[in-house]
């Protein structure tokens, strides 16, 4: 069955969406998941608080992202790309990739990540 | 190899992506597709102008969907909600879906589906 997950009044809040934080500051919302019987496909809210950072992190599977408010500079191998709201990213299947904030206010971003996904490799360093 | 595609000032035109246009003037812009690589998935942006909807249709695969700007009447089978910026939505496999726009601005989402998929059903009436 479907289902509307409604966000609060601004970026970062959605009703019925307990984040996960992580030791790092980060939130991770997921807003389509296995919860909802998503068997192919999950959405995903990350909030990077000023100073932060994604996990660095390459796996099999593809991300597809779109920035929905603040600034980063993305990570996709060797490569940093500026992005802002309304910018998409693709992360190619074990690319290394990770979203660092920049600017003033928290990074906002949505990602994709297969539901049936193996979980990823983190690299240290 | 990962890509970035930049949206332009506004939400509705990104550097290097053609949308396609429908007879009803909706429009369809692949943000992330088989043109960047992608085999896994795809992330589309749809702009509905005012007074128009989706294509109502029914798929084996499933949606993740996010309301970018303004609002719409979601249906997921025989039920329609009311949606707005930031709302996420699930559209699960063979549930028969469609988006409308209401209100005085278009309606923009942006659109989950998998690189493989089979073309979907649309029922007509």
């Amino acid at each position: 069955m479907g289902r509307i997950r409604r966000r609060r009044a601004e970026w970062g809040s959605w009703e019925d969406v307990v984040p996960r934080a992580y030791a790092s500051g980060a939130e991770r919302h997921t807003l389509v998941g296995p919860e909802d019987g998503a068997a192919q496909v999950e959405l995903r809210y990350f909030r990077i608080p000023v100073g932060g950072a994604s996990a660095l992190e390459r796996h099999p599977h593809e991300h597809a992202i779109m920035v929905v408010h603040g600034e980063a500079e993305v990570r996709i191998g060797d490569e940093t790309h500026p992005v802002g709201v309304g910018d998409a990213v693709f992360i190619a299947s074990d690319e290394l990739h990770e979203l660092r904030q920049v600017g003033d206010e928290p990074l906002g971003f949505i990602c994709t990540a297969p539901a049936d996904r193996a979980r990823p490799e983190r690299p240290t360093g």
